[in-house]
């Protein structure tokens, strides 16, 4: 495509509130957007034709985390419906990092923005180089 | 001992409340309770002089859970202490059962109680018998 | 109707297992499929035209669970989709229960089955009579 | 006092890692690692002499977390005991900021460093000042 749409790159899935993820604030527990975003890295390399449970189980490879951030905005609520939007932002060999917003589905409002960086480990949590077959489709953008 | 203190075969565990463990109606929510009982059974093992993780690891023994209960009576809420104690009361070669009282520290009301059953599975997840001298140490009482 | 459908009444959710649901058994771990449940009777009082939040922020109403209950078959692993199945069994004014069967989507393969028994209770935590309106709702089937 | 003592204003708080905490990986799950500062920022108000639920319930003051960082070193494991090591980093009238070490108790090994800042809010969700007698327990240091 020689115009590509700008954004067209990010990932979106949407995820309905749990009463299990509020706490007595009244609100989503501020831990558990990491979960989300979580979700969101899964189905942006869903979307790009492999899974991360195979990835595990037929080559061995895991995607540990070294580096979580987020910074809230407004607090996501019980039954809202949210939109996780997950993009990679830097990729080498060794090293993945994506970049989350987290909008609330109905009014588009940015609730909240995060990051996650990554290695990834083998099966004896050596740090290995990611195949080149998964290099291309976890490319930036 | 010739007078054994009643109860003394019930294993007590004190936990605080964690603020993630409360909800919107400003309790703990009602799956945690499980979590605790959890908590209960391990301390139980680790009080009759092994440890469960060890059970696993050197032992490739698993507790697998097939039946789980829990009777909800008084809310526990953040901050409070809360008492797990927990018993063995039935246990062969291949199952062992858990019950529970989970009570305010405070008070000592009763807040919930519950059971869980469990089979023993080897790494292969098969079913197998508990070695004899683990056995001696998870009997009734 | 004049032949209903057998199980027709039987309200399904489909769920999508998290990473974070997993517990190094490799498995779901056991205090999740609680959530789930929680997941499925939100979901069928959805279906059945109201909203849980707003029973509780309109009508000052909370269901509170009273007895859970978990019977566990095959493990849940990660990544897998769910479908909770999820039928009011029993209802008064005073009271509801809900039955729950969790199947893998793919096999419709029974993971596990389950029960929740609840009470209404009002902002002063004083258990009450569900109006009439929501009754005819959530009758049984 | 004359001669401070480095680091002893660090509040040490221990904590067995759960089962219930781990993921498939055979690790602690990283969303978990902000429940566990969560627990040493509230035992850290406890050892200061007022305590964080009191806060929320007399005073109406809500301290609502708008930035959270968490880099991880090594894996904590099931059944580990762990120390948070928690201090307050920067604190004026409307914000705070925590920084934790989350250590093994065992070897004293740095498993992760993070951070947490957070505003005051009142019951209708508004940033206000905290109170100077809280302010003076919740200084720097």
């Amino acid at each position: 495509m020689h115009h590509p749409i700008p954004g067209s790159h990010k990932h979106r899935t949407r995820i309905r509130v749990r009463y299990a993820e509020t706490d007595q604030m009244g609100v989503v527990y501020y831990s558990n957007y990491f979960v989300w975003m979580e979700i969101g890295r899964v189905e942006l390399v869903r979307e790009r034709g492999f899974n991360y449970k195979e990835l595990e189980q037929t080559e061995g490879l895991f995607l540990s985390v070294i580096d979580a951030t987020c910074h809230y905005l407004y607090p996501a609520r019980y039954d809202e419906e949210i939109v996780v939007q997950t993009e990679v932002v830097n990729a080498s060999s060794r090293t993945i990092e994506f970049a989350y917003q987290i909008r609330s589905a109905g009014s588009d409002r940015l609730l909240a923005q995060g990051s996650t960086r990554h290695i990834w480990l083998n099966r004896e949590w050596r740090p290995v180089r990611l195949p080149d077959q998964y290099r291309e489709v976890l490319r930036i953008g």
